[in-house]
């Protein structure tokens, strides 16, 4: 497993009564990872925010295998598996230990912050995921 | 649109610094609506968790078309489109006014309480949802 | 109790491994009886906004008696209890029918949207809410 | 400040339409370092759930001064300022850089998991507290 990943633990906030993490956290999950995987290419979130870009999610396709537990400290990874002018699309994961316990594939659309229209991502950011493609194939 | 549905309201708390529904919010919504559905059939999460069952999300495809803003009233649907043993199907959708702006399909799977073992969906609650099927088409 | 009120039904989203509503989300149940107070005279948050407006809650002193659980409907109550111009305070409780769960004191700040900075509270706004402590008191 | 300290990221899912982090959420910011702050003592909350324990908020007084905003790393802060035999006491702060955000002075009852009656903090908790606090004054 080569892919960006960061730790995440779960916490009493992250859990429902079913004494095992609520099934839409895993989304929040899954985004910190993709805004550490983007802060670590040098693109801040909250500087995109502020060039009248935001990056929504668009779509995704999820999978639960095994249920996250309080107090277990997660694997959560990105990975960008596709690249376009306006949109991108994410392989995630949430491991525990050598166990997957969720994946999802995950479409970004850039938009204008105002209209919501679909706006080119920058071409630095572009270039940074390119390289990181090539890199990575 | 005869599926299902509930008024959900879009408070504060559901909305993000982009100044729209954050997200993994709509996936609590389509929760509440699936609840509420089940409740409607005489079917009470809390008195499912007694009987040592319990309904978790194993799959879903989400599709976010348009944002939901604060303040708004949306409807969100739910509609069973897929029944087995120990497993089912729901389709589902939040609407602003006649606008659709998300949709998805939910796998949900019955599971044991304690062991998260796979286990079969109450006959009761079969033939409830069986019923409205046959009713339905 | 002639409070303003709203009912809150508890969902799983609400939550936590204890089994019970997660303390935070008590927050959030007071929240919405609070917009839903302003919206019954006539105050819409998202309108607010429109107008560079922001209502912020500056301190909070909250107790909580005891534990509200999955599928209960609650009464959440709002009541201005203090009226100032930048300011306002609120008495408000949750009750499980009979039984007082929680219970908060909460200020509110009027602030300007974007600087953050004190604010008057609308004239309308004002007159509204005073009118109304007239009449109850 | 020596306080025991954990730095939070802010992500998009603790914003709100304000532009700034939900009113709510530092109260999850905070019992994560209440959570790491007792882990550090051994104290690990999934171990405590076995053992039939449970700490849950019984009052909390606290005070907002300034907002955080996306992407800023916050640093939280825990300490114990009272110790008794089924409740303790936490101060807690939140800061960006040198600046103080958020205060809350926090009551933690310890309660049996299943009747939620007031129990006895274990022995070994209360004396790796308690010689925290004497090391401390």
């Amino acid at each position: 497993m080569s892919d960006f990943s960061i730790p995440v633990r779960v916490y009493i906030e992250d859990t429902d009564a079913g004494g095992i993490v609520y099934h839409a956290n895993y989304l929040k999950f899954i985004e910190r990872a993709r805004t550490e995987f983007l802060r670590a290419k040098g693109f801040d979130k909250a500087a995109l925010f502020d060039d009248e870009l935001m990056f929504v999610v668009s779509a995704m396709n999820v999978k639960y295998s095994h249920a996250a537990k309080l107090g277990e400290e997660l694997m959560v990874t990105a990975r960008v598996s596709a690249l376009a002018r306006v949109s991108m699309e994410f392989e995630q994961r949430v491991f525990f230990r050598d166990r997957e316990l969720f994946s999802a594939s995950v479409q970004i659309a850039c938009v204008d912050r105002s209209t919501h229209k679909p706006k080119r991502i920058p071409a630095t950011l572009i270039s940074a995921l390119a390289g990181l493609s090539e890199k990575e194939s």
